[in-house]
C-alpha cells in the first residue's frame, strides 16, 4: 500500500508520500514515490504514485526519458503548454504502461494498476491539481474538494476534511498532513516513514522547499507524541452524553 | 456497509451500531443491526451484525427462534453455560446459514458473507467480548485489544486507538464512540443515522441502558459540530512545522 495527499493551498502545493512498498506482509522496501520535473521560472510538476511499483517506475521513467532525449520532445513534460496536457501525456502513459504488461506475459496474482497524483504550475495560468486513473482518464481538484489522497487514504481522511483550511500557512498544512499520516502510520503496516514532502509556492516557478523526514525526526515525534493527547483534551472538551438529553 | 462497535469497559460494556443497509447506493433502507438476549438476573447477550442482511436476518432469527421453542432449547443462546458456548453457537448458526445460500440456488453478485460482534455475560464468569467471522471461527477481546468494529472500520479507528481508556464512564465512552461514528458518517454514504446504543453494567445482568440516536438528537448534533472546532484547537495546540528542524 501506499499513502500520498495532494493539496491546494491559497499560498501554493503541499505534496506529501511515504516510502513503503510491498508485496506481502513479509517483503517490504523503501522507494520513493514522488517525482517532480523543474524548468526555472517555466513550470514545476510534481508526481506522486500509488500502486503497483513496476508500473509507477516504468511511468517515472518514460517521462524522464522523453524529457531526456532531444529528439524526442514531443510530446514531453517539458514541452506541454498546460497542466490539463500535462496531465494528459501523464495519463497516457500509464494507461499505455499497464496495458503492455496486461495483455502481454504472464497474469500477475495482482493486478498491474496504478493511480497518480500530478501537481504543479506551468507559466501562464494557475497551480493545478489533478489525480489520474489508471483507466487513463482524470479529475482535477477545486475549492470543493481542494485535496487529493491515493493508496490508503481512509484512516487519514477525517482529519484533513475537518481540519482542511486553504489559508493554512505551508507550516501549518505540513502539520496537518502529519497528523493525517500518522494515523494512517499507526493503523496499517504498509504505510511507513521517512515521508517526502514538497511545497511548491504560487507563481515561484521553482521547485520549493523538500524534506524527507525520517522516523528519528523530532518535530514528526512532537506531533505523533502530541496528538494523542490533544485528542483526548478535545474529547475532554465536549460534552459527556447524559442520558436524560 | 455498516459501522458497528463493541467496547470492553472496567464498568463494562457499550456496543454501537448504524441503520443503514444498502444494496447499491439507490437503494438504502434502514434496519436495526443490534439485538438483544436477557435473562434478568442470569445473562445478558448483545449481538452486532455487518454484511449480508439476509444472512444477517436469518442468523437472529434461527437464534430468536431456538430460544422460543421450548422442546428445541438444545443448544440455546438461553442454554448455553458459557459465553464461549455462546460464541460457537452463533458462529456454527452463521457459518450454516451462509453455506445454505452459497451452496444452492444461484450465484449472486456479492457474497452472502456476515461478521457479527457477540458482547455479554453469563453468571459466574465476567463479561466477554468476540468478533465472529464468517468461516465459524472467531476471536475474544483482551486488554490488549479492548474493542471490536465491524464493516467500516477505517475511518473512526484513529480515534478509538488514540482516546480509547479503560477507565472512561458510560457517558464518557458513548462520546468517543459519537465521534467515531460521526467521522464514518461524514465519510461514508453506506454507514447512516440513527445509532442504536447499549451499555451493559458489569455484573448486573440485566439489559442497561438501550436508547436510539436519532439524526435530529441535540447531543449528537453538538458532537457533530463541536467535534470540528475542537480538531482545529487541538491541532492549534501543536508546534508548526518549521524547516529549521
Amino acid at each position: 500500500m501506499t499513502y500520498c495527499v495532494g493539496m491546494m493551498l491559497d499560498c501554493g502545493l503541499v505534496m506529501m508520500s511515504d516510502t513503503r512498498t510491498n508485496a506481502g506482509v513479509d517483503n517490504i522496501s523503501m522507494f520513493r514515490k514522488m517525482a517532480t520535473w523543474e524548468e526555472p521560472g517555466e513550470r514545476v510538476l510534481t508526481v506522486l504514485t500509488a500502486g503497483n511499483l513496476a508500473t509507477t517506475q516504468a511511468l517515472i521513467s518514460l517521462l524522464d526519458e522523453r524529457s531526456k532525449a532531444p529528439e524526442d520532445r514531443e510530446p514531453s513534460i517539458f514541452a506541454v503548454p498546460s497542466m490539463f496536457q500535462a496531465a494528459q501525456l501523464i495519463a497516457n502513459t500509464l494507461k499505455s504502461v499497464i496495458s503492455d504488461h496486461a495483455n502481454e506475459g504472464q497474469k500477475a496474482d495482482s493486478g498491474f494498476n496504478a493511480t497518480v497524483i500530478l501537481a504543479g504550475q506551468i507559466k501562464g495560468a494557475p497551480p493545478r491539481l489533478f489525480m489520474i486513473y489508471p483507466q487513463g482518464n482524470f479529475i482535477e481538484a477545486s475549492t470543493d474538494t481542494p485535496f487529493f489522497q491515493i493508496g490508503e487514504t481512509k484512516y487519514g481522511k477525517p482529519i484533513l476534511v475537518r481540519a482542511y483550511d486553504p489559508k493554512m500557512s505551508f507550516e501549518e498544512a505540513i502539520k496537518l498532513l502529519l497528523v493525517s499520516f500518522d494515523s494512517t502510520i499507526k493503523a496499517n503496516l504498509s504505510v511507513g516513514l521517512p515521508l517526502d514532502v514538497h511545497t511548491y509556492a504560487t507563481d515561484s516557478f521553482k521547485i520549493g522547499s523538500q524534506t524527507r523526514i525520517e522516523a528519528d525526526n523530532k518535530y514528526f515525534q512532537t506531533i505523533s507524541n502530541g496528538w494523542g493527547e490533544a485528542l483526548k483534551t478535545a474529547l475532554d472538551s465536549l460534552p459527556n452524553y447524559s442520558h436524560d438529553d
